[in-house]
């Protein structure tokens, strides 16, 4: 039970763009900053702008930048349009579906709520809850935390001492 | 984001075993039922003998039977131990992480709030709930949408017509 590459990547673009705002991002600083091939986050880069959520410049000086405010870009939103794939049992594929327990299981239903169960957490929280702005290492990043519905497991917010080695804004 | 084929059999053996009570299944019937080689189920089964949820009896006449009550097996153990992949986003792999952003990000802490969330669901329902006793069909089985916890989403508990299509027991 994973999420894809794509997935990981679509958030983490939205992220770093939220966390340098008022300047526009290059492929290339994206590609070096996570490691991965310019031509892989071109796809992830022109899938987002697709959905409205990246503003593309082109040429010498382009680059990409958040449209939507981060506090607009739910999570949830970002998963659910990234991935694919939520077959959780053989029966979410109506068109592969050959068990013989369909008749009378009640499994499609109860992961069928596992999943909206997830992604009601992931609904809550937004871009802005998960990359910044960036805040003083004396002052606690506790915003999301509140966001996150009540009764859940306690989610700790880490404010990592390690920022400083984060690329300081052009 | 989806589970594994291994989990998917994981619940389909033992609730075809649960919806079989007091008699020993094949593994040929099972392979039959599921359409699925022998030799895939044999790993299955094993596993799940050594987990204490199977007895199997070996030779002429032997087969496979739930250890437990079926009530007293959670879906969300089940789950928890057939997945081996629970890697939502990068910095859940901790020996292959090289997101910059991991210092200032929450996003591991909000995806974990998601699993617990999931999980919170999954350990709510038992083999018990999804997969019988078969009833009759002009009477609903609603028996396990009163666990699934209050507050999510609804959860259809479907009754097909179509059970008369599952083979007579032995």
């Amino acid at each position: 039970m994973r999420l894809s590459d794509y997935t990981d990547y679509c958030l983490r673009v939205l992220m770093y763009c939220a966390a340098h705002p008022g300047r526009l991002v290059t492929i290339a600083e994206l590609a070096a900053q996570h490691e991965v091939s310019k031509n892989h986050l071109m796809k992830v880069v022109n899938d987002l702008a697709r959905q409205g959520l990246l503003e593309t410049t082109r040429g010498r000086g382009g680059g990409v930048r958040l449209l939507p405010q981060p506090a607009d870009i739910r999570v949830g939103e970002v998963v659910r349009r990234s991935e694919t794939d939520f077959r959780l049992v053989e029966c979410f594929d109506l068109s592969r579906n050959a068990c013989v327990l369909t008749p009378v299981c009640r499994l499609k239903s109860v992961f069928g709520a596992a999943l909206a169960a997830y992604f009601e957490v992931l609904d809550g929280v937004t871009l802005a809850d998960i990359s910044g702005p960036v805040v003083p290492a004396d002052q606690p990043a506790v915003a999301f935390a509140g966001r996150v519905a009540a009764g859940r497991q306690p989610v700790s917010a880490p404010v990592s001492r390690r920022r400083a080695a984060l690329k300081p804004e052009a």
